[in-house]
């Protein structure tokens, strides 16, 4: 058994976006020499988030949209006399920063319809992943 | 330390709704013969999801109506233009398709009134719920 | 490797809050042994909840305000019929009773923004949260 970490860094374009992020995890957890496990997606920021679902471009679209009116269209948030983005944190909260998924040979395992998306919510931004792996290599 | 993997095959019967598959991970996390340690219970479908809460017949009617009416009243998904069930991926990337719990003298640690839910967003279907151990035998 | 389980108690003080818990969380941790792995963050409870997010006094109000605004402002719940806090469940499934994080030298791996939070949903009570560290020592 072993644990592994590794993190790579994703430039993001716009305020809200979620940029697929399989291949660079799956390289990850690849270079981990781990063969059955659990791996972990995270991101060290309170203004983004990590989910799974699929890669269909107005889908993805969707997905931005609705976190976008679930949690930006109000304007009495109490953080925003700090810093204007208590939407993004709010919206990270809720939608998570951790995502756990299953390894095995070696790769995640994904169904059919599923990538891994990095949300950012207060763009554009460097934004680090980290890829935490544990199991038997 | 070991890492086991077992799945396990739901048939669902209403578009939506929530199914107590809690009997069926703890007898995958008892086979794995591992005794301490993290269980994680996915699904490898973009419109279904899991949680954890009671099994209380009006409050799980409660949970699929808020789950509903947050995600399925709207008609400007651009993805139901691909594929009618926009609504339900939406869903199943903000509620979770992935859950972890801990795992403690060969069981799942659940609270009195805590068990493990898949949520079908999409149905009726058969859907494959993953079961992945980690921790020591 | 090893697996490692602690659990500490939490008296929450108002019907709904967030209190930062990653103080106790890193002492967990640290007590653990574990180098390198996963820590999973837990309550055995079905009206709470835990996330990582800022601590900023504003966005920690925001937060807890939202989340009863999504769920605590309706009276149609049939959960309400026998106990009279439907909202609090489901505000915790939907957030989510679990969380995992990575652990790296010893600690929690978090942003400098991040901080560890557990939700209260239904109080004020006295509340678990337990702690997971599977890893290498």
């Amino acid at each position: 058994m072993s644990a592994f970490h590794d993190s790579f860094v994703i430039q993001t374009r716009d305020q809200t976006e979620a940029v697929d992020i399989t291949t660079r995890v799956n390289h990850a957890v690849g270079a981990s020499g781990i063969e059955n496990g659990i791996a972990l997606i995270s991101v060290p920021h309170a203004t983004a988030g990590v989910y799974v679902n699929e890669n269909e471009e107005g889908l993805v679209s969707d997905i931005v949209r609705v976190v976008r009116e679930m949690f930006f269209q109000r304007s009495d948030y109490r953080h925003n006399r700090i810093d204007n983005n208590a939407a993004a944190h709010v919206a990270s909260a809720v939608l998570g920063a951790t995502l756990p998924l299953p390894v095995a040979h070696g790769g995640l395992v994904l169904g059919t319809w599923q990538r891994v998306f990095l949300m950012e919510l207060d763009g554009p931004r460097s934004r680090t992943v980290d890829v935490t792996v544990v199991g038997e290599a």
